[in-house]
């Protein structure tokens, strides 16, 4: 095999619209990908259907980099959809970039998806030996390979795909285009989210909520766990895959992925964090007469649940950060020891707010450490009397094979070490974590179950 | 003249050290100028000597876009100044980047500056009239004639720059270099910041404290008024002028321009602008019953005053929109009709915080007011009941001379218009502007004065 | 299907080298690359192994346009493929770039060839009713197939190259990478070049053998038609396919597409053309009275056969022309009535050499004619009194299906119109093409037969 | 000084139109400049004017690389001047790219040249110590300041440009444009061409006439040397400066420079080297019974010698080499010892052609011998039996200061060497250089004299 699997997080839009329409789904979905740029920065595509042939257009880079004027002219159409990667190894350039688009039998297909396999190894080693070849290292070929091959047996695209939804397990948000239909479909775990909104005659799918908002689309509902959606020129029918299973939201969609103002199965992801921060709070006051002078979320992940701290416990909310939004992927660091120094461009510590205070930092989840200890020290150099921090997720102790990108279990440093070797491996004078029965606080009021395995080491699926 | 004269905000940045230092001074200045981005984002330049001739590189763009590893590399040596521009009209492509890099009599001299004359139209005819000849539309070939015009005089640099403090009027924080001197000055009025500050065996100079921080310099204090500093090697000489002068530092640089994170004048940014906050939240509690549900800022500018209003009022401080950090300067619109709905892929907000709420909103000032007609505007579909706004500054009716890019007056909406018309243009349920007497508070510890011309229209300067 | 298939021209390179080589096998390619550039020039790529995997490199454009240093630093390994490749149509940007790198059972299979199939429908199709998927239009994805499908079968690659000759119709020079094997193949009619050469223990694979001079390699032999050569660690075999076929090399590589330092089945492309212009002149003698004063070829194509001309008839060589170098793709045009105007700034003649004369120009073919069109204007406007043209083929009036680009039949001139039409439309003086029987003359030498059905109509292979 | 003085070989190009016109300034300035691309690859530019202002765009590069659609659209305007630079070393990144544009007096001036100033250390000082300052490292500042200081003087800017013919001493063809004219200057020696031509209603100018031809404009004559033209809108008047000198246009040009199908002072470039090159044959005829099998110019710069050597002598001419024209600037070479295998990449030779035959190689000089050293090496290579060369021009042993990029005298191998020694040192089995006396044969016809110091040493000015 070319590399090892690769897992990913990836962020899918789709369209359909009436031929007559005026919606511009291709530089739509231009704009909507911006708005899911925080899900997958190493490639772009967008695939669109006028009706007789699918166009498209797809590169490594942020949407910006892959997209200009002209390549947006190009793509004609009333149905589409487009995707935006991120690869945990970057592989030969381009190869992966999605979607995928193929041809046969005189037909093209298209594909995207959010998510991973659990099964692609038996999958591949299937098709491979059925004389299938395979040209890149993710799961999109093998999709493409069983819905051909149903497709073969049926003679029918909607029979093809119920029957896909039964052999590929694992995790997977995937939308499909064809000259005339554009279909999207979510795993019966429903793993990855997947929602459905319109914009007048257009019916818009996303994976989250605001990729709807970027062009004033109104979400109508989550795309429920094991549906099938079948888009024709704007007019939208749901299949029933009857296939049953634990429903399992990946739960760090809330926590840490998801941009703050997207709603995801009936639950607001910025509410969600603030009331893990709320929890954090509860907890600090439970425990007894500690609390600090001010409680300060790292940018821009902590902040959300800092101000749901704040507002518990009443413990002023701060800025304390300024993060330099200038610096891209390319910044030129001197060979020589300037490093360290110039890490703090990034990040810096504001002093009038820190010195002399007894600082409460909030961050998402803790993985490696690397920002806990950059964090600490330049709050000491600004003059932080103490630095304490609350995670807003319990410890990360076990892999994810449901298409995030973690590291494996010896690299997660609360698999390592105890809350208190870290607290003091980073001289941090309290730390303590979102504790596991807090979850379903933050999750209260989601319509569907939700997956913890990387807290619990319960997976919802077995894991070849 | 090529165009008329470009009024431009921008920032400096140069260091000193000796020769045999470990102190690589392009790397740091390119560094540096990332956290001075925010001054200008149109051009970037550094200029370094080695003690026997000066080496450049500059271009059109962003910091990013102007250096890449070979250019820095390239850079040899142990003094040099930098520069970013903002220009209000884009000239002639890279003409007008600085440092200006010029030679005469066989010594190359740099200059860059932040600022703008009020006598440069003067200054020019009259070099004109000499036979000078003007590359560029700024004022630095205007500031590098003055000065080699009275070197050739007095045979000295450090007096020839004592004339030019004199012979030049505005604003304007000047930075020199040649082979072996890097000298700052600042106006006689302090229209512009400028600090120094001192890492290792290294002397630094920067537009805003933040810089310094940048690159882990401690600072040591704000360069005076009309004071010429002369670093060789590592070592620094005050220079004093003996101009007197009204102190007048631009107020809006703690109230917009300047990065939260600096000290300025003594005066930390980001507590005057919470300050600023506390004022206006102090004004609606003695105001009457009045008080809104949440309080959200404009993000990034309102972001600290917002925080004030909380503080002062106890109104919850919430994030009410989420800023898209992808979008760059090249965003492609559809030349049709969705070029409304793109235009909130750059904020969103909330609709799970916003919904159902009356919403305190503050920003730092309302120039032309199209930010506010769109957040209303998207607030207003995000379900928010009620809308008020809050100005952390007082209405700006007059135009500024000093380096800031200000329209004209009949742009300047609180110059044409009412408080209570700006509020029914909008559909603002409430609309109220700093006190122009609060502005002492929020400038209150300040080593010098202020200059508040663009609220009172009393300029420290005949303006010609 | 995406689009109808693509028939192409293109160029391929191989090296195999024992694993302790110095022979650097990317650099070398890219070299050669350079060298065969003229056979394509839409895309670029390079695959080679290290023993454990394949590391490649592709894109469209240029030589110089595709690769970097740094994209040729990480490609490590001994043995490796490269190709150049023509596109008659630009297809989805980068997709059809060869060579195509496949996955197959853990193996990695890479393949590039030049040539065109002409059983690809037939072979599509049957791939496709066993569960195959195509992400290219071009054959390359279709051999692989059917490769891949043999060697399920024999569990041998050398054996399932075999087959694959045989089931495989139409022109194929073929290059196949595996971890630890390159192999050769030409196609049982020969129809496309392959030449073998050596480099200190490193062998080498070329289109033509300028491909061999430009890495200083010593060309041994041609691969010879149905030969199948494998090579491991510098270590060649061949293996015979034992398929006897009549022998068809494409005429036209002598007469246009190969570059006149080329040898090819044992006929100097030089030498070739300076024999058909010496047939040229020699039906003029024989004709009659009538002698140009000079013989000019149209750069750069003609400039052999017009040097064979003066030989034969002792007409003056000219240097008529100059062939501005420094035009790219992608000159700027106004999109005003200058565009005939700037025509020229690509070819002109030189007055000082035509002023007066009757000019004898020769040039390797007419298909559509524009070129004659311009070279005849410029000509008269430069002062020439006569202009006459020889063409050193026999008229283009067939259709190629076996690689190469060419228009369909109505499309060309030849078929439309006699020549004495052709002379009358383009204002030529006279007009005379090679004879067809002297196409035996320009071949003499040859070590296998010829291709001529595009002057013939008579096609070695059946056409679907 | 920030460099030393950098001698520049240069094109220039000029325009002038009603203002009514359809001549696109831009966009045929732009077409010419690729037709005089080959004086100058290292920076481009072009000024226009409408009659109220400058526009201008220019860069480091080659014109392709300089200019896009969009940038020519940018550039309105009836009357126009552009510039192609080549510079021996490449200063601080476009910063002496021209046209220079200045502001003087609320009026713009451009100017643009080619050639160099033997008084500009003079010139510059006298500058600096009226307070001039220099921001590029060329002459084209010290032109403009001295036009400006006798415009100050005269307020006519024809008679500033008379008296700046008689300060500026050198070698100088330089355009100047103001916002309603179009001034053109040929220095009193005449070292550089310039002629002017017409099309429709539109007058050009240009350092060559393939400038013209470029276009479709046709040439007028040549500018007389010591004569100004002034252009408006279209209309020409030519003004006599009055100043006579000897005059001395560089044979150079003939020898080397300038492109075969120009025309430069009455004498066509292409047959000023065929003469060099029978005057070569007539020699080897008369010398003796020795004559080669064939005769091969170095490509590009010996064809045309090559061509003249065999009319003259009856040696079948033969192209022998094959130059790869997809070779650009950033060829990539691997660090290790590929290198020297690499270079042929550039050049091969063809074998079919001269193996085993006694071969004659014609080039235009011998600099340092790089060339010849590769050449000979390759010919021995394919099998040459004997290598003779034959050099269009005498031994090169004095250094030029009229603009050609020159080494200093110790680089010059005539200088240091016996024509023998140079034999020996590179394997040739004869060598022969153009007779001195025979110049006047190449150069017979020319409507002025010529400057032949770099043969001679005899230099039409003192040289500061």
């Amino acid at each position: 095999m070319i590399n090892d699997i690769l897992h990913e997080e990836c962020g899918v839009f789709g369209t359909s619209s009436p031929p007559d329409t005026d919606f511009q789904a291709a530089y739509s979905s231009y704009t909507a990908l911006f708005a899911l740029q925080h899900r997958g920065q190493h490639s772009a595509g967008i695939a669109v259907s006028d009706g007789k042939k699918i166009s498209y257009k797809k590169g490594d880079g942020l949407v910006h980099e892959v997209f200009d004027g002209k390549s947006l002219e190009l793509l004609h159409g009333h149905e589409s959809i487009s995707h935006v990667r991120y690869a945990s190894k970057q592989g030969t350039s381009g190869v992966n970039a999605q979607p995928i688009v193929i041809s046969h039998g005189g037909d093209e297909i298209a594909l995207c998806f959010n998510g991973a396999l659990t099964n692609s190894h038996h999958l591949r080693a299937e098709t491979e030996e059925r004389g299938g070849i395979f040209q890149t290292t993710g799961d999109a070929e093998i999709m493409l390979y069983i819905i051909v091959r149903a497709f073969l047996k049926t003679g029918s695209l909607e029979s093809a795909v119920l029957i896909a939804m039964r052999e590929l397990q694992g995790a997977f948000s995937i939308l499909i285009l064809t000259k005339n239909k554009m279909i999207a479909m979510r795993d019966p775990h429903g793993f990855r989210p997947l929602c459905v909104g319109k914009l007048g005659s257009s019916m818009i799918v996303a994976s989250e909520s605001c990729g709807l908002d970027s062009i004033g689309a109104v979400m109508l509902r989550d795309v429920a766990p094991g549906e099938v959606l079948v888009f024709e020129q704007g007019k939208m029918r749901s299949l029933d895959s009857g296939i049953k299973a634990s429903e399992s939201l990946c739960i760090f969609e809330h926590i840490y992925f998801a941009r703050p103002d997207s709603v995801i199965d009936g639950v607001s992801v910025e509410l969600a964090r603030q009331e893990a921060g709320r929890c954090l709070g509860r907890v600090d006051m439970e425990d007894g007469d500690f609390l600090p002078d001010i409680v300060i979320g790292v940018p821009d992940s902590g902040l959300s649940a800092a101000l749901g701290y704040s507002q518990q416990t009443g413990v002023p909310y701060a800025n304390g950060f300024i993060k330099n939004r200038y610096i891209g992927r390319t910044f030129i660091q001197s060979s020589q020891g300037q490093r360290e120094q110039s890490v703090r461009i990034k990040l810096n510590a504001m002093s009038s707010v820190v010195k002399g205070k007894r600082v409460m930092m909030i961050d998402d989840s803790i993985v490696r450490g690397t920002t806990i200890a950059h964090i600490v020290s330049i709050l000491r150099e600004a003059g932080a009397k103490e630095v304490h921090f609350r995670i807003s997720s319990p410890p990360f102790k076990y892999p994810c094979f449901f298409g995030t990108d973690i590291p494996s279990r010896d690299q997660l440093i609360a698999n390592r070490m105890t809350v208190d070797e870290i607290a003091r491996k980073f001289d941090i004078d309290s730390l303590k974590y979102l504790r596991f029965s807090d979850l379903d606080k933050i999750s209260a009021g989601l319509t569907c179950g939700y997956c913890h395995a990387c807290f619990s080491g319960k997976y919802s699926l077995p894991i070849q």
